[in-house]
């Protein structure tokens, strides 16, 4: 008999006849003996409609107040989960974030788990009854509501799981697993049967939206087993788990991309020390996030700066660099956002040389330029023209064997 | 400087542009110089929408979740309004029922109020904030939240204003105040300066649904001054208050009506100890509300029964009757739902001789034949044939004086 958790997203949740097969599918989980405590989303778009709400309101809604109604879609579905499974026969109760209670940090709208308290929710699940926790809520020290923040169900999820020593975390949603890569550009794409946090990590940063960053990260941390499947369909999903868990590690999980670069080139910038802090400082200041950064000394003393940002922030980097100008010094100021970023993604890449080699061959066969490279222990990321993204994407499935057989 | 409470049903809720009206006229109050806290419905429709979802769920629901679910209705417009109100530059927060906290019996779906601790919420008053309580809710022992019932918001915000002590609690709706009678019945019908609370008792419960009956009770119990008046207005409203503050008392305050009645009669039932109990007993155990009764002993030693039942349970009441036809004995039952009540109610007719008088010979003027009469301290009833209701109501309303000059 294992205690389990299961999260339900909004799609899930979306309308009494699915919140029925939902609840069914808890019952399979209980008849099964095992001990349930379920997270659930709001409904697929009563997060947003209440969010609409609240501008309507105020334009910058006072944080506090935003959290105690947006936090309402949940406290909805909670209870209408309980209602669903008793009316199936099972013991259920919902239980709010300041109930259990659920108790973060003072950051609304944004706020981080401090700690949870088990001790009644292990005794209703000891006495056989399925506890429904509204994900994305909890409860700040002053006694206000306070949200994680947007897919912040995912990461209630795991902190439940993590606090209950829970056997297993099922995030259960619209897809069925994590993928190789994107079965819109690769038909043969195939579900992963497990990959490492560490790999989820990539897949998700780099354009995979299947689970919330954090939610990975709290379960790396806390050593959860968390499982992606499909709400609507009983075969097994991806598990994502610790690399010592994972028996034959592939050497390559997959294939990732994100559109949302845009590359700008400094030229001619003058190679002395503090350029570089020059150039960075004031996009950090004004949060812009660089991701790839490449740089060329010339022979005459000068430098090429290249780096990316993502695409939506163009403008405001350009701005910026421009303002600071005369500090920095460059020549020139060149931008280009029809590119785009492709990631191979494995943890086996530490053990084994040549796999970089073999991205950069895939590429040249086809004739895709390569404008800029960052690697890290598990992962290198190459830009291209963005036209090219999906064969890009297509050749490094086929060159590292991912392909499904046909 | 007067501590007032002012409550907004669901009509004055209902969307965003509204709320900004509400919230406009809590600012004149508290530009005033008033301490404000304000108990808010969900917006029209809305709890009615998730009882619904409830249903969908379970068709009899768990009543602790069915609680937690519909108070989320007011959860939500208690945000928008402290929102609105900070929009326009005034310090304002939500309390939900289990922060101040409110505690109520575990009664869920109707429970009832026992407490309400007011030290943050006077503290916050006093620091000049608008206290903004949700409405209809409140949390039982075990923490779990609890809803008032229908209308319970009126009482939430009664039990606020004795909490507080507050010089008043403004009871602010879609009409302008309490009428001496149905305008749409008595174009002439005025809008009363004030009433008691007995009064409005009498005037509700016949069918003048402007205010909860519980939430008069309570106001009466605890002195609690109401005004009954328009949120869309600046106009002066009803006032409901102890007798002794109305100084010119009149003598009617107002003629009442209920179509939702239906005539039973039990012919020749055996005069003897016991029968009366033997044809309610059976019907309060079921809990069929009898309200006129009408008891005629015939020379033969047997007795006409009369008595009147809500249209809406009359069927229910027959079967009763007919299940218990041998125990009571009668020889006949007859009934008719074409009847109405209409009553005259007024404290001054405590002590005022000639009341019912001027009733029955306004009604025979009319040839409006009587069929059954109730009186209390404070009114007399009239069950008539419905066709003469709209009639009867117009002659007792100029019979009393109470037209408004046209």
């Amino acid at each position: 008999m294992a205690l389990i958790v299961m999260k339900f997203g909004g799609t899930s949740m979306a309308g009494s006849e699915r919140i029925r097969q939902v609840a069914g599918r808890v019952k399979r989980e209980v008849d099964a003996g095992h001990r349930v405590a379920v997270v659930v989303s709001a409904m697929a778009g009563e997060t947003d409609r209440l969010i609409g709400l609240c501008r309507e309101a105020m334009p910058l809604p006072d944080l506090a107040e935003y959290d105690s109604i947006i936090s309402s879609g949940e406290q909805v579905t909670s209870g209408l989960l309980a209602l669903t499974l008793q009316s199936l026969g099972l013991r259920a109760r919902s239980w709010l974030g300041w109930q259990l209670p659920i108790r973060t940090n003072e950051g609304h709208s944004k706020a981080r788990i401090a700690s949870i308290d088990t001790e009644a929710l292990r005794a209703a699940l000891e006495s056989g009854e399925v506890a429904v926790i509204p994900g994305f809520q909890g409860v700040d020290e002053s006694g206000r509501v306070t949200t994680l923040g947007r897919g912040g169900s995912d990461t209630s999820a795991v902190a439940v799981a993590a606090a209950l020593g829970a056997e297993r975390c099922d995030i259960c949603t619209d897809v069925d697993g994590v993928y190789t890569t994107d079965p819109r550009i690769v038909p043969r794409a195939r579900k992963l049967d497990a990959l490492t946090y560490e790999e989820m990590l990539e897949l998700a940063s780099v354009g995979a939206k299947v689970l919330q960053t954090r939610s990975v990260e709290l379960a790396m941390k806390e050593k959860v087993r968390v499982q992606v499947l499909s709400t609507f369909s009983d075969l097994p999903g991806t598990m994502i788990v610790d690399e010592d868990e994972i028996v034959e590690q592939e050497l390559i999980a997959g294939i990732a991309y994100d559109r949302n670069e845009a590359k700008v080139t400094l030229g001619a910038v003058p190679d002395r020390p503090g350029v570089v802090a020059a150039i960075f400082g004031p996009l950090a200041d004004r949060n812009i996030n660089v991701d790839m950064i490449v740089q060329n000394v010339a022979l005459d003393g000068t430098t090429d700066v290249t780096f990316t940002v993502p695409q939506t922030e163009l403008d405001r980097a350009r701005r910026i660099l421009e303002e600071n100008a005369a500090e920095i010094g460059y020549a020139r100021l060149v931008s280009n956002d029809a590119v785009a970023k492709v990631s191979v993604v494995g943890v086996g890449m530490r053990s084994h040389a040549g796999v970089a080699v073999t991205m950069f061959r895939a590429l040249a066969e086809r004739s895709i330029n390569v404008l800029a490279i960052t690697t890290s222990e598990i992962k290198v990321s190459v830009l291209i023209a963005e036209e090219y993204l999906e064969l890009a994407v297509r050749a490094l499935h086929s060159a590292y064997g991912l392909d499904r057989a046909a």
